[in-house]
């Protein structure tokens, strides 16, 4: 990753937990990320995809659940992610306006891998989250295409940017310029190791609220707005064997970190976390009528809530620090943490 | 409406109350409906518009509420209209791929009316509702395009036509032709008269479990699956002032007309209700903190419990007697419940 | 079972499915069922209790679901079962101003078996669930003593005693003498033989809207009361492994069966189903961190579903055809369903 | 209130809004607080009482609904708060195991003030939150009584007192004594003055994890656990008129202030919530089909988030530094964090 240093590396490290060794949400086997940026002028916007596996997604469905921490968003597939517990596509993260056109690229791309969807078998649900970059993005333009997105989805590896780049490219945060950030925790259980990743979507916290992991509260030169509005979209994997209940209570400690932060969880603000395991996939052809899994033991969650807490608040950090500042739409302007620390 | 006689005319009327003039959802004052109807060969899918009043949705958002009863589909706009119980743009129905493209065309058609969107206002919501039309329609094809939506938001009108049209076009039910239906029923409070008005976009229901009003079952001539899958969506429309919490449990009532007519919520079936009521409108431009508005007694809201479960029964067989037969994708072809009873 | 003809073999059999030995929640392997019952004059009712398996459920919890179809109801302990998915007494029934009573008997007896509990061990969630008999029985008289519950749980066997007994002895339903019914259905799973079951605590429904397997509505003698309310309580248990996502949505399922009956879940009826499995049960004093346990194919889960539809549509029918005629507080009186059939 | 310093006056208030002339919930006009305490030896424990107004609950419903952070609880009445978004009973507050205790108290209180529950009308919904007190107070013991619950309401009044009293008399925070705290924040709307006032019952927090206003973390002297478990309990009161969707987003918020204070909604801490509003209240024999109401603008609705976090935060900190140290149960004793600061 040749960028600005984490924030770990800037004194911003959250929590007692040892990272893994990329301290991303791609230290969990198989997760990889990608981006297309849309940097242009007026258009600052672009897509993130995080691909839970190299494979079928569709053919072997990693189990998922969400949390709604405040429903002011227009995120698309979490009423069957709710009813069933699993996902069947990479995710997708872009702009508000420019889900539909997501929605539809995640379409294609499942029919083009696997071409029995919507004949011998079920149709798909596509999964894709968004903030509204109409601050610093003309997102009226609806710049984002498919090919954007297929783009997105193309360059996924487990090494990626950060900062104000794909999705995040034109997203803003407490003031500052946002974007992607992410961070992950290692965690021991019968002695052998798994990870928790969290990657962060950035575009929420009114100026002046931001909080440092020491207390103090960072404001920018010019604060613009006094409403908490934006969205923040929260990522979560993991390769310990959860249930879908037991993702849903990991999920919905992402407001832990959230809150930690500064944030209060706005009116204005769409703020979702999703979870998702590598363990105990669904396949999509099973035979048989009975499944053999392994489920986390609920007197060990703990470490899953705080790896979540930490690594969401380090997620977000780990953003603003890396994000560059950047003028876009209407020559608005959003000025870069790391000039003011 | 020149089609063929509606349910009630067939003597499938369903419970004892009484239907409003046109007995159909635009019974509800302001309430429109249009369709755009794809029916090319192996082509047979569409959209179906509902708009909730004839003003700018956007800036006068009806209360809603949605209840997801098996929530194996793809809909779109559900998570915002749980945290603020409003929606704001009509409603489009359409098939399972093409919801991107829906949620695109309305977001183009909420900005050509209301140029302030994602500048100097919040992002736009859009509410999509779908069901797989796949064994009748080359769902493949993503068909339905932008123009196709726009189309059917242009027909709104009071009157509109019923059966294999619309997003209707491609559905199946009980092994029969399926597709859109309606019904309405009168409500009297405080010396007053109310509607409630029920849309079905049919498409859900095991060959042989058809169950009519009489208890006579009906299945069709060469019943081909043996699953319950397809889906069924259920817009519910109300002049009767209720609250959010109010219209979900009008919507939870949705489940009572479809268990009578002898589905049970099948898995591989997306069944959602959503009801709105066009009493208070949330204004977009809202100046005054504290808003008055009315509420309905909670005493009396079993009238309207059953007038769901009547019309959402009768609409369901409204759409079955009114679909003509239809053959479409690689030939495969649905029978109209006319040819049977 | 020494009483009148269950609701089969009065040819009010639901659905094609099999029964067990017992068609009773018994059937499930190591379910049983006690009731106290309390029958004198003003005083009509009781209590009873379901014990999930035969073991201390404390230290080996069933996992577990509920699905609230209307919450117009005093439960108590669905909160712990939402969030951890298991349950850790039995369950018991009874009048809905005795749930305190019931809830310290549980939590008695969880102590008395668990002497760890509160002190070296955590608490316990006592789970207690009611229907008003209000009309039958002096429910001011908070008549229901800990000693009673106590002699439920006590009383618990394969056999057991249906009709106007147990908790159910106050009950009304439809304008009948309503209580406690009971069916079960086989369900085949890759080569083996697994069971559902029903318990229904029936106090609810319209005098007139009872409608019969044959599509006959039947309406009692001297119909009272207009409104529907009262409550109906399903317990569901089976030995299939679900997890508590499934569990959650064949609870679900329990609406049709009732909406099948002619029950629109009325505003004033509390409705609720909870279903458990007594595959997979949780250690109380698990040490490993990850546990192997099984899970239905999704794709199988309609039999669960259909199961539970038809199942508690004759728990329903077995309740109202096994239950005298009472006659009790205030000379309030009920009929049996036999004295009209 | 004749106890020490209270949190503000100690130096850590939170956030910059102004409190209430009390501080208190009791600051919401109408709004009374009382407690009974049981301190005898191994009894460490208690009943705390909250009366939303002075009149007959039961005929004049304030609106409310509850949050559940973590459902590790055993709390009693949420399902019908949830359903019709109101509460009909003064709120109990006490241990874990005496909720049932507390629930028949509160049956038994409303059948004296209102004759006709369960005969004319409908029963009642008691409303009981707990947390677990067992490592001070010999929860086995089950030592309160009815009799406690009604002094407790009788107590009711604006000024009560504070710290290791009531239903907190024996719980424990981040190591140290907990108990019950209070604050309030005053709210401008349209030109006229409003209210929000929390009420903490706190007994959650692992040693170790308590952050302060200003950053410092502080650690009991003997820090004994290294497990969050416990519990706390939020009240929420508010004169603004909100509906039941509002309330719930407010008693979301509450989540906000337990993050800020070092917690992480612990697996086996039970975290609930719950606001209620003493605007709009729903009167039991209404005549009126359409009643009307007032309802707030969601655009302010960021000014009751703000108020929410900062005084469930200053609340849990009132009830840390006005606790006095106790020793209890088997001789376990917790700390006073006054000992520490």
């Amino acid at each position: 990753m040749n960028q600005p240093p984490r924030a770990r590396a800037a004194g911003l490290a959250c929590g007692a937990g040892k990272p893994g060794p990329l301290n991303a949400i791609t230290d969990v086997p198989g997760v990889t990320v990608g981006h297309c940026t849309r940097a242009e002028g007026a258009i600052q916007t672009g897509v993130t995809a995080i691909r839970p596996h190299s494979g079928n997604l569709y053919r072997d469905k990693p189990l998922a659940a969400a949390q709604v921490l405040n429903g002011f968003g227009k995120s698309i597939g979490l009423v069957q992610v709710a009813e069933l517990g699993t996902l069947e596509t990479p995710i997708l993260l872009t702009n508000t306006l420019s889900v539909g056109t997501a929605a539809t690229a995640l379409v294609r791309d499942a029919i083009r891998q696997t071409p029995d969807i919507g004949r011998e078998t079920a149709t798909v649900n596509p999964l894709v989250f968004e903030c509204n970059d109409g601050y610093l993005n003309d997102i009226q333009a609806l710049a984002v295409t498919e090919a954007d997105c297929h783009a997105a989805l193309f360059a996924c590896s487990e090494e990626f940017a950060l900062g104000a780049i794909g999705a995040g490219r034109g997203m803003s945060c407490f003031g500052f310029k946002g974007g992607i950030g992410t961070a992950s925790r290692r965690i021991r259980l019968d002695g052998r190791g798994y990870t928790l990743g969290a990657l962060a979507l950035c575009n929420f916290g009114r100026a002046g609220d931001l909080t440092l992991p020491d207390g103090r509260r960072i404001a920018p030169p010019k604060p613009a707005e006094t409403v908490e509005k934006g969205s923040v979209i929260l990522i979560l994997a993991t390769d310990v064997p959860l249930d879908p209940l037991q993702l849903r209570r990991v999920a919905t400690r992402a407001g832990v970190g959230l809150a930690r932060l500064g944030a209060f969880w706005g009116h204005g603000s769409g703020d979702i976390a999703l979870a998702f395991t590598t363990a105990n996939c669904v396949n999509h052809d099973e035979a048989r009528a009975l499944v053999p899994f392994q489920r986390l033991n609920d007197g060990k969650i703990d470490r899953l809530f705080e790896a979540t807490a930490d690594s969401v608040q380090e997620a977000v950090l780990d953003a603003l620090i890396t994000a560059d500042a950047v003028t876009g739409f209407a020559g608005h302007h959003r000025p870069a943490l790391r000039e003011v620390l």
